[in-house]
């Protein structure tokens, strides 16, 4: 028989009544015919209201307690949910992530799965029971409590589909994945289907309903994944591979970020190891970069640029001097005020020219750009934000977003 | 070295501020160079928001989600004090009742513990650390979270200092045991220390600051137990063996409890099976009968007086008519204006002429005695409540209290 993991979000089951609503419509999936498995996330702001109790006693609360105090909100959820199922006659048991076997690796507070026991799953799926599972939480090596970082409750539902052979639905409060955020472009258009590879891209770039994880689970077990509205009353959009249909179509979607800020160190000296420092130096200090330029060199000198999120901006300058006073003078310029445009679709991948198609149109709008990554699925630049919505609707109408 | 291990109530941990002051206390102890275990109970009225919340989804929430709910409450305040210990600079780690291999038998909601693995906690307090566990809940063969019940955390506690030989210190919101409960009796006296077998009965009367099976447990594997208020700076009381001072003192305590029925059936058939039917029927039922009075055969009928909980009055009732049908007509008459007074002392079992004392200065005083039981250390009676302040005060003189 099929097996489905379901996936419910904090808003899903923010209280009383939308757990009743949620129980109702798992209720009503049950009785088509399938086995159910049901991930759910903490109500509401729970884990925002557990950690400003953490951070009211610490300013550096231990990531092993934290992970203790957490992975409550979610075990609040799966009992309440358990109660609402069984009260309208749908059989359901509650498991918390030690229950199900689920083993992580890693740092507490962003953990990793490892492996999950689905025996005790199957065997409550064979008694016809909801398996109602604790989401973003597991246990490690050492019997500890553990979670699992941003977006766990969808790696945890991807994760247990993977192990079960099982369709992933992930409901929200989004209902799909839209080729531009309707927020800033509304005649954007829902997909009704989007590969992993353009999913991840898209996530990544902010743009996302799902973290990039999740879908890189997805993607390496082949989990068809659907994300769609709670309610249940519009159709979403699924993840899944590609295909010819989904490879003929160039551009997917186009994702704006204005959360990253770039730096350019100017007179930066060429050797073989100074870039290789600069960029080992933010590394060690976790810092995610995104896109990065260089100019040919100009003697012994070069200039390089690269988008940080802005919330690193200080800690990334740290990196930089501690370099100026190993390599020698060198100017630092950095720059808030920027948006990062970003195309992404498979079609990029067979068909040349997409680069060319994307650079006129931006400067048939007289929008400048100030530099430019490609990979192979996308193309990012980041341009001045008062150009954005400009360059958004007309990339939009050239793509046919 | 020595043990300690120290509990710590809901009202002791309810806010950030009450919790940094208990880790303050517990940092302090562990400085005099004992090693500490403390067990937590929810923060303030957390257990009762949890229920209320389970209620609001059905009004027969299944037993097993219900310890699924409950016990996140002291997973809160196990993480938040272990976060506000590691804060002030006292190495803490906190354990759930799973993590500390507390196995329980019996029924979710009521479980009994079975076993607890100490090896987790002698390896942890090797390491110096502050063992923190959750009070009030372990886990079942099934590997199913369960909770003992009320006064569950005193239970954890006392079963721990069991466990590991240890001294327990009960931290609570009263500041020890008194003679008479001084909301009644304001001259009452603290005591010094009380016998277990006296602190039984005064629990089961309902004048005890613990649960009654929290004290059989300490009195069963003889744990020292001190009871005192959880800021620490009034001495309090301690539970522990009786010794030949204790039992010179003829009473220890006087307890009234003013939320008994009394159920009198008169013209009850008299045959070997019609009372052990009577009693029978309430037991199935779980009804809880203290006091029981029969008078002697007129005929082949008796009447039979006994109290219950106030609480259970409809469900005995039910019971008793029940009865009716099967073994003929009889009366049954119930009395919900009762009060239970009874006094406890180890010095009954061996001086006699206690009932005698208590039954003459109630009668000098002009109280009227419905009935009237004794066990080895108790003699309970039941009078008018108008009658209760008279008669309290009349014995606290009479026997010292």
């Amino acid at each position: 028989m099929d097996i489905v993991v379901q996936k419910y979000g904090g808003s899903s089951v923010k209280d009383l009544e939308k757990i009743k609503e949620v129980a109702k419509r798992i209720k009503e999936r049950k009785q088509t015919g399938v086995k159910l498995v049901v991930v759910v996330s903490a109500m509401g702001n729970t884990t925002d209201k557990l950690l400003s109790m953490a951070y009211g006693l610490s300013d550096n609360p231990r990531p092993r307690e934290l992970d203790v105090l957490m992975s409550t909100g979610e075990q609040v959820s799966i009992a309440l949910l358990s109660i609402a199922l069984n009260d309208i006659g749908c059989k359901a048991r509650s498991f918390t992530g030690q229950q199900i076997g689920l083993m992580t690796e890693g740092f507490h507070t962003k953990s990793k799965i490892s492996d999950i026991d689905a025996s005790v799953i199957y065997e409550e799926l064979d008694k016809d029971n909801v398996v109602i599972v604790a989401g973003f939480q597991g246990i490690n090596n050492n019997n500890e409590i553990t979670t699992l970082g941003r977006g766990g409750s969808d790696t945890t539902a991807v994760a247990l589909a993977a192990k079960l052979g099982a369709l992933c639905e992930i409901y929200t409060d989004v209902d799909g994945i839209y080729t531009i955020d309707p927020g800033l472009y509304p005649a954007a258009r829902k997909l009704e289907y989007i590969s992993y590879e353009e999913m991840m891209e898209m996530a990544s770039l902010g743009a996302g309903v799902m973290h990039p994880r999740s879908i890189e689970i997805g993607h390496n077990y082949k989990v068809p994944i659907y994300v769609a509205l709670n309610t249940g009353d519009r159709p979403g959009t699924f993840i899944r591979e590609s295909d010819e249909i989904m490879e003929k179509t160039v551009i997917t979607g186009l994702a704006v970020d204005n959360n990253d800020a770039m730096v350019t160190v100017n007179d930066f000296p060429y050797t073989v190891q100074s870039v290789a420092q600069l960029f080992k130096g933010l590394a060690e200090k976790h810092i995610n970069v995104d896109m990065i330029s260089q100019t040919t060199p100009v003697g012994d000198r070069i200039s390089v640029s690269f988008t940080i999120p802005k919330n690193d901006l200080p800690a990334a300058l740290e990196s930089v001097k501690q370099l100026q006073e190993k390599a020698g003078p060198f100017t630092i310029e950095t720059d808030t005020d920027i948006a990062k445009l970003s195309v992404v679709g498979m079609g990029m991948k067979t068909q040349p020219g997409v680069a060319a198609r994307m650079f006129s149109v931006l400067a048939e709008n007289d929008v400048k750009i100030k530099i430019i990554t490609t990979s192979e699925i996308r193309i990012s630049c980041t341009i001045d934000p008062k150009d954005q919505a400009k360059a958004v609707s007309a990339l939009a109408k050239e793509f046919d977003l």
